[in-house]
């Protein structure tokens, strides 16, 4: 044992600092930044740029790097002309509910806000996920996601016109698509999702707010209803810095 | 409809490109190297760097930073002096199965190499997440996760002492924890999961040999026995280039 005993079993065993070799100096600080976070808590400001470079004795450009990839990772964020500890991640379950329960239960409020609904003919590759048929009308909603009025995710919905023919006129795309589907007596039967990280497009980063190539945490979704009968097709980016999923296994 | 009607529903809108403003040039250079990846298939050789910059009449710096964005989200890999387009990732189940069980259903051949196993008094942060006693003797496992040879993971499990006490004995860290653990009878109830996304350190990158600040994807878990009593708490990180993760909900 070369590490600390008190050590949290969820973060990087000895820090991340490597048992031999070089640990590069931008590593160094932003070591020594996280422990600082740590003790502060959030919503506190950190020290200035100028400040740190000169507690630690690096360049500034080495504690831009360190703070650069503690935002990154959500433990600091911007606010205005300065950096503060950001809050926990949310930890969103993967579930069949929505979005809106979701957040609704960590006490955030959601939103949305409209990129655009789209129609067009259902193509190939859509039909062979969704079972969809090639050539159908189905509609593209995409949305900003919001928890308390701060972009966190996009997302694409494709469904079937036949299906929701009226999405154009009667859905207030701030309000939840799913609480939609209910009002239209469409009950969710199954999904299957698949995760993956992915760095966020030029286009993406533009649209959540986010700077670029940050990583982001991408759900895919193809859903059916209680009738076995293809409901959705759902592409959802979240910030990878303000969320975590949850799951619970067997039991 | 301003964007091809046959866009794969799990890619980017647009291609990531946005409506309005400027496109940054890499990114320009990276939507057409991403097609050209497309179009060649798993395992061929992209052109050299000083190719692309005269193809695409951009300087070599802008082909790199392109490429090193498509190399971290998985789609082409470095393979000794060259690059080669990457296969897909895996697609790793979220149940209580084993990392083994997950990676052999894909056809490859799961492996595991010992970093550490370590034995010290469970600390108050591990007590208070899995339900042991502070002070009692516990593991804590450390391995790096292979499939084909290849390093894809890190993976650290803690586990009471009491629970597995000849862990260091009779168990080859080479094989399946979760094949020990039946052998002496102890069989899993039910776990807590939650996935994020995270950089990797240096001496994560070290380990796994990514390249550093590659995006990962970490998966924190806490099982439980079949009579609820505390099994093990697990951090696993997996190359967020070489792993996705599915769930089947509901149904």
């Amino acid at each position: 044992m070369d590490y600390p005993n008190d050590q949290a079993p969820g973060a990087p065993v000895r820090s991340g600092i490597p048992e031999h070799g070089r640990v590069p100096k931008y590593y160094a600080v932003k070591a020594r930044i996280a422990a600082l976070v740590d003790a502060l808590g959030e919503g506190a400001a950190i020290p200035t740029e100028r400040d740190l470079s000169e507690r630690y004795e690096v360049a500034r450009e080495t504690v831009r790097q360190a703070v650069r990839e503690l935002v990154l990772e959500g433990k600091l964020r911007r606010q205005g002309r300065g950096t503060v500890v950001a809050g926990p991640k949310l930890a969103q379950p993967l579930s069949l509910a929505s979005y809106t329960e979701g957040v609704r239960r960590q006490g955030r409020t959601p939103g949305r806000t409209l990129v655009g609904l789209d129609r067009f003919p259902c193509p190939e590759a859509l039909a062979a996920e969704t079972g969809l048929t090639r050539g159908e009308p189905v509609w593209h909603l995409e949305r900003v996601l919001l928890a308390d009025d701060e972009r966190v995710g996009l997302e694409s919905t494709y469904v079937s016109v036949a299906r929701v023919p009226r999405l154009d006129r009667d859905f207030d795309p701030d309000s939840s698509f799913y609480g939609y589907l209910d009002r239209q007596g469409i009950a969710f039967g199954d999904a299957d999702e698949r995760i993956e990280t992915v760095l966020a497009t030029p286009r993406e980063a533009l649209l959540i707010g986010t700077p670029p190539a940050l990583p982001m945490l991408l759900i895919h979704r193809v859903s059916r209803d209680t009738g076995g009968r293809p409901l959705e097709r759902v592409r959802t980016l979240y910030r990878g810095d303000r969320f975590s999923f949850t799951a619970h296994l067997g039991g």
